[in-house]
């Protein structure tokens, strides 16, 4: 093993950071994971693939988190302490290994014992497929917050549903077009999750309402049924013991689904036909900011919301661990120990579903319920873009989900009186402020529905959160100022800055110590440094590293040479025409013709890198992925040009992806997932100055 | 601990086969056991429900059997003998855990264990699925082949089909109907498998055949793409050190499924058809001896058989461990490295596969690929029932594998040559011989198919195989007399008697020892004891021991009070007209009437029960299953008939309620699921005649 030459790894094995591997642990480590490939994987070293290698070493890294997991799901039922609960319809992972091993503080302990057996690491943690279950910066901003709330020891649970397809893999045709792939993400399996089926949930569609004579009884009857399969993921804090769980739903048929098709004697068609039910928990929507109001798209929100809800007031009555006894017989205490976080307005049926639950089977007055249910529920809004806003057709909602309409137009009904009692006969503003749109099609508006139904409602920056209540929300903002918010988008510093940039992570470390890790703000101690000529000098070979290490990659994915020397000039997000990548393309296309007017011009080479995904349906935003990749095949290959000025299209830009790209980036408007959107903003604006005075 | 009173398992505990728990094991599994529960199961005892005690149980024995598992494969490579592949649409294996524990010798030790950690075994072996993926006796049997194959240490491979839902769970409604359910199997997931995507396989469906100016070469092109994920699962011998694999293929889309669709830009609905094409391995088809035509199922069987012979071939040519290179450049030597014996004719597309493995990719002459294809392949027939032969209309293979049927028609072209030359001008001979049916849907026989292109085609009783000679496979018979073979059906003594009948069991290893486990012609040895008066008391007690037994399941399962001292008069099976359920019915109304006309009437009492499950499409044996439920209604409860007699329907019979039944039977025709049909019949005669002498 001494005879190999000093590779990347070894280098990387050597950095401060990781510290030294305890032996000890070195030597469980290397146990767990030979037992793992043996009886895990049942392989041994001469059929064993890097994917079992990855497999092995992915138990075994998780066999470290069970106690921590164990032990704080018990210390939650111990104490009893609000929980917060935060539901999004996508969270975009990206891998686990890596970070889990940082959380754990094993990563150095992992990279010698793996070192030791010959294997290496950074192959292994390229074979994780990515968990792609988001778009863009709503979803990651649902990752990075359940990071973040493990590693300041909340008790929180994210909720959301286990696509099986996540987010398309893109791919570049010859022509330059994207083309989408399913992403089959699970086909191999995920070392991570924990399949609960003894946890599963009915979930009720369809059917009618039942209404007594006092009109105050009601019962949906007639139903159809699907249940809910819980999947379970560790969410392990950064350096602490908690680990908290994030909680993925799987819609899986009931025995007897429709036992018609029984009837009809076509037993065959009967049992496929399950499947089909169980396309709800299929695959992820691939839209990010655009709404569009697909039966299936409605079923799916409905799905998490109401197996959520069910799983929250279990856990609500029955707070001690392993029972099923409900302890709690009122729900006096449920703004106390419940905080429901909703993630743009895609779980907004849980308002009108824990109002059903309140009314129809815990039999509580309306006011009562109404009261819970507004103290309970926070909304966080994304954006104003009117295409954005989820309006469902009123149809729709009364075929699927009949008694939620009912509740929705009682909500709205009970909130207009409200709005004529402050504004009276101001038609208009009623009009404005109802949760039903009139129209040629009615429609419930969700973001209405949400502020009416929450306590609180934040847009995600400053500039965001201010036209909120100047603009769309206007109405709103007058009757209810105090609701009104802003939570500017963060970025865990764990994955973002720790993971993905080692070098620069040891550098901060060797000059202000590591607490930065988990308190952003401390990097301020970094500003004594700044006119530093040696830190200056280190922190741009920092950057260089990472730039060579990136080039590297795009020479061996994409086939281009870029130059290390240039400026890398980088627009990652998805592709929308608000996002203004065609801006992009036409500030090339100048570079491009001035350089080629004076090809002796004074230029400092530049290397343009766009990113992105475009929805499948988005024919501009497809269109303007095109234009790019063709406008780079004109460029690269122009002579005159030669290393000046390269196009490189970030094909399949993914979180994995992100995290080699950021670190490398010279200039970028945001460098963003959109969840990282904040890295010009709060807190990571230092790492912005620091980037402006080393470059100087 | 020692304060429970002495309940049935204590005294399972010490009886004499299981032998005494050696510490050191009995630690090591409470030990794994409990690692299993933390790690693998992420509980703690507050939470840990039956099935996942069951699961560290299963996790717990499987870990036993790696080392074996791994060390027989790398054995078959480096020894590199005859393997032996069955090839079946259907295994119906039953529960895993008892047997798999017996054959390994660690059921002293595992009872312990559980028993020192205050769980109740039998409760824990009750939770294991069905591994339901047979309807009777054709399945059952090979189930059987597969334990005898490894406890005689053959390397014996099973192949087949993991169908996401195995034969229907049989309920019966109150009006004594049966209604099938789906049997979701593996809903909590199935310890024993280990599934493999990393060896995916293509299968190619559909498309057309291209072929030459000279008409020899032919490409096969324009097909529709899909993968054969294998799951393999390990196959212990009994007390030996060999454990083979039965690998079951689950069909999946590949990654760019119909792209049409994506083209389309219907994106989502691209991504849920894909599930659709994976509804090849979805559920069995139902029906025990009788052939139902359809597309999806011919598909099952073509699926099944490329896969496997795909696996075989790459098998034959890379035979070194842990490597893909090809070794053997020719195949002159693959009936000496390989037999496939077919399980009747539902895998006979394997005979035309591997035609076109060995012509259009191999490119072998005609001659010698069919040559090599006779020597390598044995077929085994089931049924001379007319509506259970298998005979494909030509349409629909023309449409689904268009190059498979072009050479069916080249091999019978060859084959009508030949018995041209034999019985030159016996035109009627000729038709009647044909692989080809003429008629107003033309259609291959399958079985034809079978006789031609194997060595070997046997029956599976004496009487059975001489009437292949004698009467639907006559002129087959006279032109290769060589070919026909009897090879009576048998039972693994393992599951059949050890396992499942554990006390006489013991009682015949008290007397002759235990060889017979493993060679049951050893039984003859108990010939001397059949008259022996103590013996014959023993072996009755044994008997009241296992109805006592019975009749409580059958009380807590169906509610009914059998009288433990009337006779157990058993018909087990499936329901058909001609197994003659009916006939039981009449025999029943006949002694019906005779108590009813005579009460006082010497008559022995007598408990009459029938189990079985109905085709769903089979009306008439529906209406038996209504009958004989009807006819009990009335029976059972007419107070002149008291205990004499009673009428049990043991609703979905299955292999592990064949477990609970077989060894309380006094009377049965073949006590059988048809795998057990031999109990009557070979070795197992033996045990009907102590069973006689003893009751006498």
């Amino acid at each position: 093993m001494g005879e190999k030459p000093l590779s990347d790894l070894d280098r990387k094995r050597q950095i401060s950071l990781r510290k030294l591997p305890v032996v000890e642990d070195l030597n469980s480590i290397k146990e767990s994971f030979n037992r793992h490939l043996h009886y895990s994987l049942v392989k041994d070293r001469n059929v064993a693939t890097k994917r079992d290698y990855f497999n092995s070493l992915a138990h075994t890294v998780k066999d470290h988190l069970v106690g921590k997991w164990i032990r704080s799901q018990q210390s939650y039922y111990e104490k009893d302490p609000k929980r917060v609960y935060y539901l999004s319809l996508e969270y975009y992972m990206g891998r686990a290994l890596t970070n889990t091993m940082i959380n754990l503080g094993i990563q150095g302990e992992c990279d010698e014992a793996m070192y030791q057996l010959g294997l290496d690491m950074e192959e292994l943690e390229g074979v994780e497929e990515d968990a792609g279950l988001g778009n863009g910066g709503l979803g990651r901003l649902a990752a990075c917050f359940l990071d973040s709330l493990a590693t300041l020891g909340y008790p929180a649970y994210g909720y959301g549903i286990r696509y099986e397809y996540g987010i398309f893999k893109q791919s570049i045709d010859g022509n330059g077009s994207q083309v989408e792939l399913p992403d089959d993400w699970l086909k191999f399996g995920n070392p991570w999750e924990k399949a609960r089926p003894e946890y599963m949930i009915p979930v009720e569609f369809y059917g009618r309402v039942e209404s007594d004579a006092s009109g105050k009884n009601h019962r949906w009857v007639d139903t159809s049924l699907i249940f809910a399969t819980p999947y379970d993921q560790p969410i392990p804090g950064y350096g602490n013991n908690t680990c908290n769980t994030m909680r993925l739903w799987a819609a899986k048929s009931p025995k007897g689904f429709d036992l018609s098709y029984f009837n009809d004697g076509d037993y065959i068609k009967a049992v496929l036909d399950r499947n089909l039910a169980e396309n709800i928990s299929r695959v992820l929507y691939p839209n990010d900011n655009f709404f569009e109001g697909k039966e299936l798209r409605l079923k799916q929100q409905y799905f998490m919301v109401s197996a959520t809800l069910t799983d929250i007031v279990r856990r609500y009555k029955a707070p001690k661990f392993g029972s099923k006894v409900p302890v709690r017989m009122t729900f006096d205490d449920f703004p106390d120990k419940v905080a429901i976080q909703l993630n743009d307005t895609h779980p907004s049926l849980a308002i009108p579903e824990l109002m059903r639950v309140f009314l129809d089977k815990e039999k509580l007055s309306w006011d009562k319920a109404w009261d819970i249910c507004v103290k309970t529920f926070s909304y966080t809004n994304h954006t104003v873009l009117p295409e954005a806003l989820e309006r469902w057709p009123v149809n729709m909602l009364e075929y699927i989900l009949p008694r939620h309409l009912q509740i929705i137009y009682e909500i709205n009904s009970i909130f207009l009186k409200k709005v004529e009692k402050l504004w009276p006969g101001d038609l208009d503003r009623m009009r404005r402020m109802s949760l039903v749109e009139e129209g040629p099609e009615k429609r419930i508006n969700m973001s209405h529905l949400c502020i009416v139904g929450s306590h609180t409602t934040n847009g995600v920056a400053a500039l965001h959160s201010e036209l909120l209540k100047t603009t769309v929300f206007k109405d709103f903002y007058e009757m209810f100022p105090e609701k009104f918010q802003n939570k500017t988008n963060g970025v865990t510093p764990r994955r973002w800055l720790l993971l993905c940039n080692p070098g620069l992570s040891d550098l901060i470390c060797e000059k202000i110590g590591d607490d930065w890790i988990t308190d952003l703000s401390k990097l301020k101690k970094l500003e004594r440094y700044v006119k530093d000529r040696n830190f200056r000098h280190s922190f741009m070979r920092k950057k260089q590293e990472n730039k060579i290490r990136l080039a590297a990659f795009i020479k061996e994915e994409f086939g281009v040479d870029v130059n290390v020397n240039s400026i890398f000039d980088v627009q990652v997000k998805r592709i929308h025409e608000y996002k203004r990548q065609l801006m992009n393309c036409l500030h090339v296309i100048v570079m491009y013709n001035r350089l080629k007017a004076d090809p002796n011009m004074d230029f400092v080479p530049r290397t343009i890198m766009i990113g992105g995904k475009a929805a499948p349906g988005y024919y501009m935003a497809k269109l303007i992925i095109k234009l790019f990749n063709n406008i780079a095949k004109v460029i690269n290959n122009d002579p005159i040009i030669g290393d000046k000025l390269k196009l490189v299209f970030l094909e399949n830009y993914r979180v994995s992806l992100a995290e080699k790209v950021i670190p490398a980036a010279d200039l970028s408007e945001q460098i963003s997932l959109a969840g990282t959107e904040a890295s010009g903003t709060g807190n990571m604006k230092f790492m912005v100055l620091l980037d402006k005075y080393a470059t100087i």
